[in-house]
């Protein structure tokens, strides 16, 4: 295989859990730490440790810091954008002006932006309207969804993923060039279905973790699982999604698989937004749930209050019902009204004939 | 709302656990035992305690051995079906000529029969098929899918299930007399989706279990969680689940929710079938599973045996792709051919673009 130099910015968990399929690979990774992770690369620097995925990077992986970044990305043949989605107006108005055409980008980043008439954009659409003119339209702009734990992935555990964007020559590219025999990449040109995926399952995660919590609350009795709340709550995320696929003019047959309930699934069974999930459905306020969670980076949180917030609008212009969403509405309620968790049942059903 | 009279033929889990929603809802239910839970039925008669359930009947249920059929299904307005794939020769040959027209029939019975030829069939159709001639498309056969744990229906848990049949105004009925405030009851009339998903989860509950068990017998290393590989599999039962349904000509969108991922996820949770895929992912040979798992009902090595042995004359015939279903395909050789566990990811990912 052609041996490949790959520009990484962003050293968090994800970012840099790539390095280790790019390494084994053979190909040369220049990882980048953003302002935020001065920490991150001079701890690799002084000894190789990742200090939030506490293991050794792969000896190819060279860390650089923001200040050197056109120097890391000098040469590199393909840009990895491992910031969160906290850091993708970062990303474009930093790394955007050094893209070049033909140097393809790849985005790990989860999230979904409202546009002030509703309207939903996903991040590579967004990164792409705050391009300089000159390169607007012109960069091949592709991102990564389904189930991908970083830490599974920098443990070589079994992971299959999703590769999506407009040009299939360049998708086979990313995939000969990161794909080994534990890290397995499908690839689509479904790129909103794909990465509306990708934000949503967060925030229905959450979802989940409602169910979860509730039956923490209320004690298991010996006799009852109580898994049938959170299976119904599982089972209406991945309804929800198909939606908003139908509304953003995604193939909702991408819910079958890795982008909806396979994602939903490994974000379900651990990490900070199903831990936001359970303190509420526990009974904890969502404001005292933050100040336990402070530090945490919760972009469920955000994409909820984006899609509600974008959902009114949709229905003033005839695009959508509000009542098809009745799960991330009561969330949106949770969150950033401090209503307390009542999970719509009724409402959730009430579209009983299908 | 009116009160009914229903006959529940098959006293195990979950047909004596839809006692609860009929009598919160103040219907009559004769619940009656087939020959192998005399000893549940004396155990009512006695204490009104279910020895499976661990729970006092509700007041109304009235006890029946199989010995009092005819009398049980007197004036029965519904004819609930709870016996398991394995009495439904037993129940369309016993109970199947007490039949009458214009009585509806609801099976919560979990199955899919192959027929010489390949072809697949849903167990509302092999019952169908086994009725004396006169009855034969003269009696409204319904089922029911979803996420529902026998015991969290018994603990009034929520529960969102899909009551699927031929006639929506039945549908309708049925779902008058059965849903409460706690038990959510979608409609359908895509039988063969609904019903292929309620079979097809047992099989893919199996295959999330090997990536469990396989979990936990490399055990953590206290970093990663290893969800990853479980993800995986959790989204390659939802992929092949819906190749099944086009297969079969159900309609694929059932997979979006309450049918395909929501069962899987509460059946994957815990109960026998993923005990079984848990042994087996921890490097236990078959033999060996069946033993510690002695006297379970185990549904799910059924459908996989059914499913993959069609597979192959369907492909002959030009109507399927065997390598289109990799996981039931090598569920199907550990568990009839004895072969160790070796999930097929390369297979699984072969087909990558989409």
């Amino acid at each position: 295989m052609a041996t490949r130099k790959i520009a990484i910015i962003g050293a968090g968990m994800m970012g840099s859990a790539l390095c280790w399929p790019l390494s084994d690979n053979g190909h040369q990774v220049n990882l980048v730490g953003t302002h935020l992770d001065e920490q991150i690369i001079s701890s690799i620097r002084s000894n190789r440790l990742h200090p939030k995925l506490q293991r050794s990077m792969p000896n190819k992986v060279i860390p650089y810091s923001h200040t050197q970044l056109a120097e890391a990305l000098q040469d590199a043949e393909i840009i990895v954008s491992g910031v969160s989605s906290f850091g993708v107006n970062w990303f474009a108005d930093t790394v955007g002006p050094l893209f070049k055409p033909g140097i393809p980008v790849l985005a790990v980043t989860k999230g979904l932006e409202d546009l002030p008439n509703g309207d939903l954009l996903i991040l590579p659409e967004v990164i792409n309207r705050k391009l300089p003119a000159h390169l607007q339209n012109k960069i091949s702009l592709n991102a990564i969804g389904g189930p991908c734990n970083a830490h599974d992935l920098a443990a070589r555990c079994q992971s299959g993923v999703v590769y999506c964007g407009k040009d299939i020559a360049t998708l086979q590219m990313l995939r000969q060039t990161f794909a080994t025999s534990y890290y397995h990449i499908r690839i689509s040109n479904d790129m909103v279905g794909v990465e509306a995926c990708a934000a949503l399952k967060n925030a229905y995660a959450l979802g989940v973790g409602l169910g979860i919590g509730m039956m923490e609350q209320s004690g298991p009795d010996g006799l009852s699982q109580g898994y049938n709340p959170t299976a119904a709550l599982f089972a209406q995320g991945c309804l929800e999604i198909q939606r908003f696929l139908r509304l953003m003019e995604g193939k909702p047959d991408h819910i079958s698989d890795l982008p909806a309930p396979g994602d939903l699934y490994v974000t379900a069974a651990g990490g900070r937004t199903v831990r936001l999930g359970k303190l509420l459905g526990q009974g904890v306020s969502y404001t005292e749930a933050r100040k336990r969670l402070a530090g945490e980076t919760l972009e469920s949180v955000e994409i909820i209050t984006h899609a509600a917030r974008a959902l009114p609008k949709l229905a003033a212009r005839g695009l959508a019902r509000v009542e098809d969403f009745p799960l991330i509405m009561h969330m949106n309620r949770v969150i950033n009204e401090g209503l307390p968790v009542n999970i719509p049942w009724t409402e959730m059903f009430a579209d009983h004939i299908y």
